[in-house]
């Protein structure tokens, strides 16, 4: 087919889903990047059934291949891949967005994305250097939520703001002094998070209005998604409620 | 010193902590747990201080010694470890409580204890079959709040309110008509969360008062050790607000 397996490296033009679930995602969800389905003998009934229906669909092409599957995938569950060329969106302006400044964790990155679609906020900035998001690790953990995203990587948070306009934003800072709980909240705005290890940079403290979630001193902070998490729970809970 | 390492498997006596800050959480509280450190010959500096100080103050044997490392630790920036005899405690009935019925991975079991200790809910109720908290992995992703917790495990949710007696208690389920926000919870009482696959069994809606995290319909379901949090955020937020 033209295609050549080999696994994913930061930079490359392509990635791709390992697993049925989120490869039926993917097919369902952004079926326009998704160049090429393998699928493993072993895999059968309807998850099957539903990948060749997408791909037929969507003249996408697909084959059983397991030696693909030697390749790319290391878990021995996996029974479909699909390959899919990698893309930014432009954020949208009038909506609400959350910021990652410097996120360091693949896992941690696809949680948050997950949770973003909970929560219905679906433009995510991500302030370089970060890990990667079409890392297959990230998508995998986003559970095909990254297919239902706007992410767009800025080189620093003026550079964002620059790109989608002045707006109200909120960063999540130990040292801020106004909780997040009933926080009078403006729309559309940014929920802004730091690094895993070392949060916001100090001067965030003189910018926008620095929230904190108020918790016990018995742990330093919140795992990331976790905080990120609780935050558009509070952000968005008037539109579910 | 009379101890063979040997890789952590479900059942044993004794688990350990990879890493000097897991360590450190070890030795300051529970140390009467503790019943050995070892040291990587590249440890140095304030860690390396603190654990030897604390070592000595609580009369814990240590060495330096490699080969353990190589025994115990994939990592390779792991340089202390503590080797710990495995607990269980008897839960307090005058507090609010965790119960996770079924609970089937390491890294998420030990986010929920960290975000438990985050907000002051230090009894934690766990419905067999479930993966085994002391697994260095879930001891690791805890970062030390399981030295904090208090933990049982208990056969079925039946036997667990016989043990802590008569409650009020929140199962949460997709299926729920009531939401989380604003609940007027009373204390003490029990959050209760299912499988991260199944959830809670169906019967949980005759029981207690079920209760939902409203979300959008793009995702199935949040993660669980997301629902946890965000649910012991509004739990307890009366406390921290």
């Amino acid at each position: 087919m033209g295609y050549t397996a080999r696994r994913y490296k930061k930079g490359n033009e392509e990635s791709y889903t390992l697993g049925t679930t989120l490869t039926i995602e993917l097919l369902k969800q952004k079926p326009e990047i998704c160049k090429q389905v393998y699928l493993h003998s072993d895999l059968s009934g309807l998850g099957l059934e539903t990948i060749i229906t997408l791909c037929n669909k969507n003249s996408i092409p697909y084959e059983v291949n397991n030696k693909v599957f030697n390749v790319l995938s290391q878990k021995e569950n996996c029974f479909a891949i699909g390959i899919f060329e990698v893309f930014q969106s432009e954020l949208v302006k009038k909506t609400d967005h959350v910021v990652l400044v410097n996120p360091s964790n693949n896992g941690n990155l696809g949680t948050i994305m997950r949770s973003m679609c909970g929560f219905g906020v679906k433009d995510l900035g991500i302030i370089t250097p970060s890990v990667d998001i079409f890392d297959p690790k990230t998508v995998r953990s986003s559970m095909g939520a990254i297919f239902d995203l706007r992410v767009k990587y800025y080189s620093s948070f003026d550079e964002y703001l620059e790109d989608v306009g002045a707006r109200p934003f909120y960063p999540f800072m130990l040292q801020a002094k106004s909780s997040l709980t009933d926080f009078p909240f403006e729309h559309p705005s940014t929920l802004v998070y730091g690094n895993e290890a070392s949060g916001l940079p100090r001067d965030f403290l003189e910018k926008g209005y620095p929230l904190i979630i108020n918790h016990s001193k018995e742990i330093d902070s919140l795992n990331l998604p976790i905080a990120v998490s609780i935050s558009l729970y509070e952000f968005t809970k008037k539109r579910f409620n």
